[in-house]
């Protein structure tokens, strides 16, 4: 069996086998700018993974990897523009790179894209299947963008619409090309669906681990400063859970905190931690992020093929599982 | 055979029958509010005729037709955030009565469910080949999106390269549609061919009417200020074609009016038609115009179906030949 390593560096090599030459060059420039500045790949990865359980020839589901890699950059690029953020891994976001219009037109081309190199797959009787469960999760994605944007506005947020939120931004993409890289690989319809089902619980997982990372995460290894979302008043899984926790005491002094514009950044961190630390908010995050693996790995554990191949998955969900901050 | 306003009213049909009730509402009703606001259902209405041509069933091409007009208005919905357009038919455009994320986002989705709708085709096996023609014409009027706006920029532009340029965003989008049409319909790759290039000719033909109308047409019918094109300085055809055939001083007037911002606006519309008239602008153009609608005819004449069931396309090409301004 390949290590997930071995499947990034053939997915990279993919990718940049197809970066853009074509004219004009103002419109094709920021899309190899921001498939360039990396990431894990972890979803295209994902679903060479996924492929490779039923099928041991890697090269039949590289064109739907890169299309899902490519659906996920658009909506990394729109969604900088819509969420005015000024840095993408470390670098300039697209729109601050270039300008406004830049960052609209080479999202919408490569989104145009995505959907011609899903169709380059070999086996084209795939192709309307494979593009059916493309279009749910592209349609599901620009939904989670609006409620995300939604629940800004909004004063109160319950944790079932957050969960059902990040599901929709970032849990169904995971779990859409695990999808993909199961029908490819011939899989069957149960097959298919407990690798989607894995994809999109650790996707939720993921999601509340980048959650627990921006608030508790060790500055040294986490690459961005802690406390961020705390600083944006930003209502993560840890705010919405102290809401829901706390008695009435200590939701004031919470609600507090984020209505106070006057309160200096560090003491404004700290108050909200010690807050979270009091409600136990970190173990009570950790334990849900265990939920949502554990139910990966029973959807893992019900298909029927051989150990060694899944071992590259559980392993995968197992490193998230102990990662404790 | 169906006449032209009967297809109109079937598309319409089909059209309201798939608003959008889907949540969040917030995506959605702009979708529906940028659909609503009309315009003559140019594109889907061809792709129908075009497939009426081979085959009868209308119905078996409308889920085309309305990928073709999502497509479409998706186009138009980002480019007015793009050229920052207050108006679209008169009404509001959606970065102006919304706000530019719900722009952004919305038209995201519309792209979407154009894939959406194509491949809701009752023929499957058509869907490779429609994709294919869809790629590529969303492509184009993207790449011609760009080159529109690097034009703004330029100081010299050559009337090849405008051409060019109204090809891209313009005119592949209506042969995309007639040839889709035609694919659907089980047209020959030949007839397909003759009705892509019908579509093309016409598309560019109505582009150069546009710049035509905009300074020459009947205000009283024309429905927006004659002349905008002027004050905005647009590189249109005519201005393109004045400073080929002008001679050295005429050309050096043309270019003062461009870039001279204190000239009073009537006074400078009037200078610029009155170079136009000295210079045969509006005649030059009809020409140009007649020769892309003549190569159109050409390509209906080459296709073997009956005189009888072209005679609606014929009729379209013959009045917009026949329309002088």
């Amino acid at each position: 069996m390949q290590t997930l390593r071995q499947f990034q560096a053939i997915f990279q090599g993919f990718l940049s086998r197809h970066s853009f030459q074509n004219l004009p060059q103002e419109l094709y420039e920021p899309v190899n700018y921001i498939l360039s500045i990396g990431g894990k790949r972890l979803r295209p990865v994902l679903l060479l993974i996924s492929h490779s359980l039923f099928d041991r020839e890697v090269e039949k589901a590289l064109p739907a990897a890169l299309a899902i890699e490519v659906l996920h950059n658009f909506t990394l690029l729109h969604d900088d523009i819509m969420d005015a953020a000024p840095l993408r891994r470390g670098k300039p976001t697209v729109h601050v790179k270039y300008d406004l219009n830049t960052g609209i037109l080479s999202g919408d081309v490569m989104l145009v894209y995505a959907y011609h190199h899903l169709i380059q797959v070999e086996d084209k009787s795939k192709i309307a299947q494979l593009l059916s469960v493309f279009n749910r999760v592209a349609i599901d994605v620009c939904e989670g963008q609006q409620y995300d944007m939604n629940f800004e506005e909004r004063e109160e947020v319950t944790l079932a619409e957050y969960l059902k939120m990040i599901e929709l931004k970032t849990a169904v993409l995971i779990a859409g090309a695990m999808e993909m890289g199961a029908l490819l690989g011939n899989a069957s319809r149960n097959e298919a669906h407990h690798l989607s089902e894995f994809g999109r619980n650790i996707g939720i997982a993921f999601q509340l681990q980048d959650d627990l990372l921006d608030t508790f995460g060790d500055p040294s290894k986490f690459g961005k400063k802690v406390g961020g979302d705390i600083v944006q008043n930003k209502k993560t899984y840890l705010v919405l859970k102290a809401l829901e926790v706390a008695n009435n005491s200590t939701r004031r002094d919470l609600e507090a905190c984020f209505s106070m514009p006057e309160i200096t950044e560090p003491a404004k961190v700290e108050t909200v931690i010690d807050i979270f630390n009091h409600l136990k908010i970190k173990e009570l995050t950790e334990l849900e992020k265990k939920k949502y693996l554990e139910t990966a790995k029973c959807h893992l554990a019900a298909i029927p093929v051989s150990e060694e191949r899944k071992v590259i998955l559980k392993d995968l969900a197992n490193q998230l599982m102990g990662r404790e901050i």
